[in-house]
């Protein structure tokens, strides 16, 4: 069974599907990037009818007991995210109301500073602000998981530090392994490995590098050596993989509505929109063949078993609202 | 005549008599501290209807000429400004639409780091986002000055900076005169003065202090001092007497929605709520005496003018929207 730490786009059932053949047993979607509250309940609506729809073959889990009997069961579970703080819109008290709602993980940023902290792509990053140090703790206590893989790494070490629970760098890779602005120190990933966070290895072309993306063996190796950095208990998946994404989809994840001008977050001018995917996961079903790459460069059952689902569970055992 | 830069509060027929007694010819109003766009229109609405209710005294002005035009007319000249920039949420369109909507000040942060800047309150200063880089630009081109009175001093640098057009510090005063977060440094005062950019001093008790709150000769030399470090172009009056607050209103001023907690904003733990007005400022009309004030401390009648109203003039001129 495999847990994606992180996916996009537009899910349907036919997602949901090519999910389940690739031995998906939960994912954590993405309900927003840029939106407010009232778009963010939207979205969750939309998830909610999304679900519902297909609730023979999928379900909304609130907790990793539910990611396991939901799994258990043949179906897809599906954990609510958001890659942005917006939905909060400052508002320290929506924090638990979302949490009610069912949103289990949020990425304190997204490409851009905000009132919580600074982004990976700004020129500097101020580091958790006051907004971001309450909304923290308030996470820790309504039951939601920190996600700092846009942030910014001032400011994902200020978080490890606040962060009364361990937090989650759902898709990234290291920068020692392949150097990209969304990539991670290796300060904050020992950081996250003394605290107990997780990291979720990301699968996109962009930030993972031709040379991780060639083979199975490829991408496995970088997991081995994101192992040396982080230790086996704080490495995971989360792919990055996005659903019938077209030109729109992506300039409204790069460009929201804060700029008229071009931005390409983790693409480049020239390059093109839609970086191809690795060549071993051209479709949704392939990502079926990492627990046997994993094997195949060395690592045991129980090390499989951890990569591929078991430290997610634990960290959401520790961080997701009770209930 | 009197400009004030920055006035807050509940307003009334009762304050725009006493400003009209006050010899006080325009304000900036604050119009919202937190308040995102809805809310934000709905502030503009009611400012209208006020407005509107009291025509035979006041007028909305759009620009630097409606000031003149109004005040020579025996009326106050009201501009709508905002001391957040929270109206735009994260939209860059929205900034031309708010100024077609009568909006022609906005400061870029409040009291707390945002997507445009970091605030002086904060422990951090990022200096300009991308966002803010964005909205800076928008305003010049919208016709909206740029306020950077909460905004921290490296974000107050770099708005200088990317701004085309000069920039204000509405409501503020000088570190090196008073030392306290919410004032500028003397670098930043002199970036405002070689730039055509003017800062409007404070007469709040926790930003100036008691000993240039002990008279209007006392002020006046704080004034005057001010106009050492920015030149005679560049020093204006920018209050920041607010009108009616209750303790209700300084919580929802300090605290927004952001927080549980405690916070002072300008004030600290154990001072009342409510600082003490100055000895000579404890009635609204009571400004009248800063003229007079000036030329008691050495001001000819020019200088008088340009602190008074000119300044303000040349730079609302020079950035409001036409028409």
């Amino acid at each position: 069974m495999i847990i994606d730490g992180l996916q996009c786009g537009h899910f349907d059932r036919a997602a949901f599907e090519a999910l389940l053949a690739g031995d998906v047993g939960g994912v954590v979607n993405t309900c927003g990037f840029w939106e407010g509250a009232v778009e963010s309940m939207d979205s969750i609506g939309r998830w909610r009818d999304l679900v519902r729809d297909n609730a023979d073959i999928a379900e909304i889990a609130l907790t990793a007991r539910d990611i396991t009997r939901i799994s258990q069961s043949g179906k897809l579970a599906i954990i609510m995210g958001f890659q942005n703080a917006n939905l909060f819109e400052g508002r320290i008290r929506f924090v638990e109301m979302f949490a009610e709602l069912g949103v289990r993980v949020v990425q304190l940023t997204y490409n851009n500073q905000n009132e919580l902290g600074g982004s990976c792509y700004e020129a500097e990053d101020s580091g958790l602000a006051r907004f971001g140090k309450e909304v923290v703790r308030e996470m820790n206590s309504a039951g939601i998981l920190v996600d700092c893989s846009h942030v910014g790494d001032r400011t994902t070490l200020d978080a490890i530090k606040v962060s009364e629970k361990p937090i989650a760098v759902t898709h990234a890779n290291a920068q020692s392994l392949f150097m990209h602005k969304r990539n991670k120190s290796d300060d904050v990933i020992r950081a996250l490995k003394d605290t107990g966070g997780v990291i979720g290895c990301a699968a996109y072309r962009n930030i993972t590098g031709d040379e991780y993306c060639a083979s199975i063996e490829a991408w496995c190796t970088m997991v081995a050596r994101t192992v040396d950095i982080a230790g086996i208990d704080s490495v995971a998946i989360g792919t990055d993989k996005s659903h019938n994404f077209t030109a729109p989809d992506y300039a409204w994840m790069r460009k929201g509505r804060w700029t008229r001008g071009e931005d390409y977050g983790a693409s480049a001018a020239g390059k093109p929109l839609k970086a191809a995917p690795p060549e071993w996961f051209t479709k949704i079903e392939d990502i079926r063949v990492i627990p046997d790459g994993l094997r195949a460069v060395g690592f045991s059952e129980a090390e499989v078993a951890q990569i591929t689902h078991g430290n997610w569970l634990r960290l959401y055992e520790a961080t997701f609202k009770k209930s």
